[in-house]
């Protein structure tokens, strides 16, 4: 048996998101039905970030033992074989007995990315939330500057995901511009579910003069959902990286 | 009788080109049957560039006359409520009688965009050729300096496009790189059938040590499509600006 880790991108817009679910499409579930192709194994293939449906990942990593004889590159080629050409593995490579993508994972950096032009992009529709008002940029980066450091991040939380410890580390959380397109960059020890997108829908309000970046450090700090904003879309959304 | 000038991007992949077909979807097929939706016209749009299929468009220019009585951005509005989101009218302006997009263009900018890397890449796969093997910058940027300037470009035209003259002037080739992806700029007064495309395929062969920029000097001047590479794919082709 060897433990194999993986390095993947992919495009999630066919697809209802990482984990597998009965009768729909999923990245997890295309992955170990070709996994069973090559190897004959039934596999349930572990990925550092269950991605929502929409979301991209560009640095997703992912390990699945096997019983094959088949080095890592082979098991790449063979992967890129026969994956549809919305996931390609980039890297293979033989891991540690104890390596598991999810629980070995000690930082993950993500990238929401929003175009902020008068009209939408028809090339870019899938990447980039599109937002046509004119936004206060370093009000919405002052804003997200609050976000670094450990906190109880419960006013940034999808409303039906009130079981887990709600604090979490974040070491980096950069807004920027470039062009007409603005990112937010966060990495941290993990994040709670659409975390990141309520904070970008939140930072909207801010940008949008509907709240100041002190109101933002409220909302934080209230633990409260209600004063946060709106989810924003799955699409901006992208896993940048995994670091173990 | 209104004439209106407007200026679109697309995504190309979902059409065989910008010229109608019976049967096919098409760009200009989709767009003059949105025309019809809003003002019950029988139009037919004409493009500046007939985009082969898969080929997108960032600037593409075209017009059409309408009785219609709506200011230009109303109808900016009404079209990109109709439209699907892989089309996208960034603006509509009016035009003088005698504006035909086509005929009274006089430059056309096309960019091709080479990713190349080891892996291909999912999320990029339908804006970029991907290409593996390493490439000599250098020398590519070499051949198509020699582009520039007023050429019979026979050698570098679809064997299916002999009636025109194969004349055309071309104000500038830049092929550039930022970190993987390499781009060709062209700007000229027209282009053939596939000329950028066969460009693009026989600059490859210089990258990849097969032709000389010499070389790409001679079957240039030789004006034989024998000599030059293969037709690139379309989808690494985007029309970028046209100028009137």
């Amino acid at each position: 048996m060897q433990n194999l880790k993986l390095t993947m991108e992919y495009d999630g817009t066919a697809y209802h998101g990482w984990q597998v679910q009965p009768g729909l499409p999923t990245i997890q579930g295309v992955f170990d039905e070709t996994v069973k192709r090559i190897s004959g194994d039934e596999v349930r293939v572990t990925g550092a970030g269950r991605t929502d449906a929409g979301v991209h990942a560009m640095g997703q990593v992912a390990n699945f033992w096997t019983k094959k004889d088949l080095a890592p590159d082979a098991w790449r080629r063979a992967l890129n074989g026969l994956l549809p050409s919305d996931i390609v593995v980039q890297r293979v490579e033989p891991a540690p007995e104890d390596f598991d993508a999810r629980r070995s994972a000690r930082h993950k950096t993500y990238r929401y990315t929003i175009l902020n032009t008068p009209h939408p992009s028809a090339l870019e529709r899938h990447w980039v939330l599109h937002i046509s008002d004119s936004l206060a940029l370093a009000e919405m980066a002052e804003g997200a500057a609050y976000l670094i450091g450990e906190h109880d991040f419960s006013a940034f939380r999808a409303a039906n995901d009130n079981l887990r410890n709600p604090v979490r580390r974040v070491y980096e959380a950069r807004f920027g511009s470039e062009a007409n397109h603005l990112h937010l960059v966060m990495t941290g020890s993990g994040f709670l579910k659409h975390m990141i997108r309520i904070i970008v829908g939140t930072l909207l309000d801010v940008g949008r003069g509907k709240l100041t970046p002190d109101d933002f450090q409220r909302i934080l700090r209230s633990k409260d959902r209600q004063g946060a904003g709106r989810t924003a879309p799955p699409h901006g959304l992208c896993l940048m990286h995994v670091s173990y």
